[in-house]
């Protein structure tokens, strides 16, 4: 028995929140702590994300599917997953989640609420590895549709720790967390005028995975109602 | 069949031991080897922390719930699992059970068998960091607890590796595990009178969200008697 | 139902260029910004490395098996899985594949889009490192197939990053990488002289292994057909 | 059906040499790496031995239960499992198996075949550490024998994973190890005339654990033919 609209959008909110407040307040704290050495703070911020993404979508799996992501959310709808009309609650959820992710982070760490990034990230190489970090991320998701639910939070967690350090862009791949991400002026965040770039490449890179593992696992908008993991409450 | 209540409060006391000896010995280990790198220091005491309650949430789960946690068993038993007339006694063992492994840490390094922590952790940035934690601990407890027993000792190792630096107070996240930290003063602890500001800030993370899933996943009562590994000894 | 043959070797194509994207991609990354120090540049490599594997063998193993290795194949057509006559199209997929990992991998990172490698990697510690690695990540491969599909994965992932420290060449394990490797001038590059000898360690040690569990474990070709991950869609 | 006594004695041989080779190998690379940094040597040391316990018990476990320790065999015998009339192969199986893991990791890296360590490891705080070590490692064994075959690879990997850093001693918990790390005068090394004392100390921590388990887990006993992996071929 699937659950109400309402509890799965409360569930995206809280999920993606707590996956932005990770992304920033791990970010936070690794360069306070790290003393100028880029890779221990990356690594820390690595670390700390792939770890919620495992605690967080076999949370949250159940409830809502745990996509915490638009680009999953309508990569799912696209294969009979969740209805059309239900897609903009979801995303709706996601961006306001990952908002509020952004300001509990700021105020854990006694920042001002909300402080607009500084940070550039932009050029061919940054969209190329936005194109292929989102690719590959709905590639795993897809991949894992028909094996044993938790597995797929496991890929997913183990996926982005991979992608953090073999993009250039330090794979964001996600259009709520990259607009999240926007509102922190500190190591993850993104310069609002480099936020579309972004989110145009994760959006080809997920339509591109999708197309693909449609011809590749002919048998994938069965499974697709249950993407990222089966929320029917049995596992 | 539920393990005695004697065998389970003894699994309670063990497990808190060892988790808080690992937060506490892991911390000892990291600042003698880190030559000042906090970061260093951090990453090898949260490393060392999701992994032991991996182990130790498998190992004695099965046995008593392996809440190691004041927080867990109350929330666990308004939902109709422990029975409120057994959970004085697993809060004594749990925070007997802290203090034991505090001692056993600063045994084991070779420091007084108890030197009281003289690191201050206050202000509103941590104790909003202790509600989130143990917000997001609890939450993640009961969204798991629909899944296979083993599902949610990875969940929770993964959801503490992730709080360790996501959170400005490190994430507690536990009333036992807090009143043990004050009993070593060295990296992982804390002065007694700041104490009980994270104890509050703990126990109304933890209701928060377990009032939140009452709502968000009516089934969960039923469920509630497994928290956090299904303990009646199959799995 | 097992797959296409076209669609299994799309698989080892898209697999094996992700992995190699990753072993080059965190490799240079790590080295841009460890600021010179080694052994965090390796860990991260590792790090990344480990949950690739653990992510794209989860994701490709039910279409394909997930061999994304010319030596897997081979010794999973020894013992009667993949067909002999399938097999040349299996290392074709898995050596393109790889080569375009590593031009995606040099093109995220603005470099030129091949550059050959001119890291001197030889010697018998080098080659016996080689034949150790593969000969154990077979055994592990081996050992696992009568396991659940999922712990493959896990058990894989956790082997190569485990190998990359403890074999003094930091554990190639696999011909189609290793050709990769060479085409970027970077931290996880190979001199081309070096890839025969490579190759050849790799091979006898994959070979070693596969006897060895035939006689250890009788039943083992009646399971070889699901190696790495039971590919026929179910789990 | 359980294996001949001579492929399980060869599980045992291989798996504690890669066992060994992986603790003495990576704690060469480490220390060659880490350019001083003693932490991040032990960091590396410690993902390296976590991540090879996951995959050699999941790889040999099916086999011969994966114990590659005396102590794990003894307190399976105590218990039931392995006969009595077994065990005495098993440990020789595990003390040479460890010796050329030893020697195999000094050839990698192009060292003496063997080299005695010079490695003072002594002192009360060094003894309490190995009992408390082998204690939790027993117990968490214990805990897990009714779970899932896959789980118990798992705890084990996140317990010495934990244990290397919350104990002084970084956590031997094995004998054959223990004799085996005496062979290379590397990081990971032994002095011999600290050796005894650590055994000792081991052996006291199993037992202590073993006999506290059979109190407080009954069914224990009839569980026990099958530590540490289920080992009749199913899963």
């Amino acid at each position: 028995m699937r659950a109400s609209l309402a509890r799965r959008i409360v569930a995206e909110f809280l999920g993606t929140g707590l996956l932005v407040a990770t992304v920033i307040g791990s970010g936070i704290m690794g360069e306070r702590l790290a003393g100028g050495n880029a890779a221990m703070a990356l690594l820390a911020n690595t670390i700390a994300t792939g770890a919620a993404l495992v605690a967080l979508i076999l949370a949250f799996g159940p409830i809502s599917g745990a996509h915490f992501n638009p680009v999953v959310t309508a990569a799912d709808a696209m294969e009979g997953g969740v209805l059309w009309g239900e897609a903009p609650a979801y995303v709706c959820g996601q961006v306001l989640g990952g908002a509020a992710g952004a300001v509990a982070a700021n105020l854990m760490f006694e920042l001002p609420i909300v402080s607009i990034s500084q940070r550039a990230r932009g050029g061919g190489g940054q969209l190329l590895s936005e194109f292929i970090a989102t690719f590959g991320l709905l590639s795993v998701i897809w991949g894992c549709s028909r094996l044993r639910s938790s597995a797929t939070a496991f890929a997913v967690g183990a996926y982005i720790t991979a992608a953090y350090w073999f993009t250039a862009s330090t794979s964001f791949a996600n259009p709520a967390v990259t607009i999240a991400r926007a509102l922190s002026d500190t190591l993850a965040g993104i310069r609002p005028r480099d936020v579309p770039g972004f989110i145009a490449a994760q959006v080809a890179g997920g339509a591109a995975a999708t197309l693909l593992f449609r011809w590749m696992v002919p048998a994938l908008s069965g499974a697709a109602k249950d993407v990222v993991v089966p929320h029917k409450g049995q596992s």
